[in-house]
């Protein structure tokens, strides 16, 4: 059986059913956003790291140097905000074809330090080694206090599904940067590209959601709300409804929709790289959500039994059943 | 100016020069085998990741996936030996052709976790890509007293340099893999293999020259006697001489040598892989090392002035300069 029939939760999982963590200090192990680890009464330690390989998540083409090492370190940084923490330090490990021109080399560096300045990130070391082509894995620290932490997994039926920010402009923006001749504004054009090269990690709206202990559970949407949903729904061990209307979209998402004759819904639902934060609360907090968090967000929908599976209600009332979709390293053939 | 013209030394430091670290919890950043970080007064957290690449590291055709799973996980081991830690939680992150046979992957997280139970380090997560070659990318935390975190930046002229174990089986072992036609024992020639696909970090051996607190300095070989020597030099700002009768070499490396023809220093200065650990000691404390530490080690050279370089002096005194080679990542053709 090879890798590109079972995808990459297969991979995971099948490598978790059988790893025994023997240490007690291991919190949360593999299954969530970042492993989190005791080393104070007080304190976890965040461990995280992520990878960005040339022409499987970016191309040469259209993304510049600066912009991979931006986005390497940037979404390192959404798996700490998606468990509420901070970033502290990170490692990077650069796979370099032997005839990688310096200058590259230094603008991924410029990247890397622009993210790691602007969230308050040492870089304290990495490797470089000769590979066949680019690849950059960036591993990251963080650290979360014990009692605010947000996992993936204490969803329960009745809570509520909120989402930060809109959904849909990073593939929109991908769409963008592979066919260049559609009809929309240059500033809509800008926008949407910008979203899929040098995304936002929601690092304060993730800490202010943990430091105020309103959400059940939480993820950052890197596969796409599809594929995160049903990561969280898996280790909630719950189902979930998500309501059509509700679904926060970019103005820009729905123009270029629009002019493509695109169906909307599959950049929001399945375009991954977003990067917004996915949370969900108990129904007695709602209140409290529109009180305590100053950013935008929308309640998208509500969390239900397991066996009702996870779908899409239109305001008919009609349903459709989202499918674990979102990208997968191993069989799409572009991103 | 390509990256070959440069190699991964030039990398690194030109990345360095201009890295600010704006925290004052890194105690060592990049330079060292691992970065140091301050978590509570007593402990610094250890943070280092090191990588291997199919065809550049090692060949399927040698190497089997569990000894490259084994191999990943050691190496990073040996960075923590080499400041005088203890290992702790690992990620691993795999990069992988989609036509890879998923018993591959089972296989090479056997490694892992073969020596992740052996040296009681928790795996605690990561993540599998898609890329045009087999990389795998193990990030490692360990933890050290403060007071006993053995630094390559603090030999001193006049320290004597010692190293565990032996040199050069790694390098020979490379070269028996190469070429099976040498008439050798079989034995002899599954022992230098075995050093070569399968090495054993110095972890209780670099702990224990940490927490006698004997060494003002130590770095593990990785690149190779040569290379390290000089990257030690460096940060201590000091030259080296190495006693060529002095060199323990296991017997195995000289009747190889000899039925190749092969020059034996080669192997025992640029072979690289041998991971064991030098460091270097004050000149009062030289009966402590005899008394003190319970394993083999060799007293192979003392520090001197920076001006002097590093050489190598024979049984008649002559000298012979050590060039700061070892294996390069970017211009070597092979390993």
């Amino acid at each position: 059986m090879k890798l590109s029939d079972i995808g990459e939760f297969g991979v995971i999982s099948s490598i978790r059913s059988d790893l025994k963590d023997f240490q007690k200090e291991v919190i949360v192990g593999i299954g969530d956003d970042t492993a989190a680890i005791e080393v104070s009464g007080e304190k976890l330690l965040l461990f995280t790291s992520d990878t960005l390989v040339e022409d499987i998540h970016f191309k040469w083409d259209y993304a510049s140097p600066f912009q991979v090492g931006w986005k390497a370190l940037a979404v390192n940084i959404s798996d700490i905000a998606a468990v509420g923490g901070k970033p502290t330090q990170c490692l990077v490990s650069l796979a370099l074809p032997a005839d990688t021109e310096r200058s590259l080399v230094r603008e991924v560096y410029r990247g890397l330090k622009k993210a790691a300045s602007r969230y308050r990130v040492a870089i304290v070391g990495g490797d470089t080694v000769r590979a066949p082509s680019f690849i950059i894995t960036v591993s990251l620290l963080g650290e979360v206090k014990r009692e605010d932490i947000v996992l993936r997994s204490r969803a329960k039926p009745g809570d509520l599904i909120y989402v930060t920010g809109q959904l849909g402009s990073s593939g929109a923006g991908l769409a963008c940067l592979k066919a260049s001749n559609w009809k929309i504004k240059p500033k809509i054009r800008q926008f949407l590209i910008k979203r899929h090269l040098m995304p936002s990690p929601r690092l304060d709206e993730g800490q202010k959601i943990a430091s105020s202990q309103i959400a059940t559970s939480m993820i950052d949407l890197s596969d796409g709300l599809a594929s995160d949903l049903h990561r969280l729904a898996e280790e909630s061990k719950v189902g979930a409804i998500l309501w059509e209307d509700e679904l926060p979209i970019a103005l820009a998402v729905e123009q270029l929709a629009k002019v493509m004759g695109k169906f909307l819904l599959e950049w929001v639902l399945y375009g991954g790289e977003d990067y917004e934060l996915l949370f969900t609360v108990a129904p007695s907090k709602r209140k409290e959500v529109e009180q305590t968090l100053g950013f935008p967000h929308a309640l998208i929908g509500e969390v239900v039994d397991r066996d009702q599976g996870i779908y899409l209600k239109d305001r008919k009332g009609n349903r459709t059943k989202v499918k674990d979709g979102g990208y997968n390293h191993f069989s799409a053939s572009t991103k």
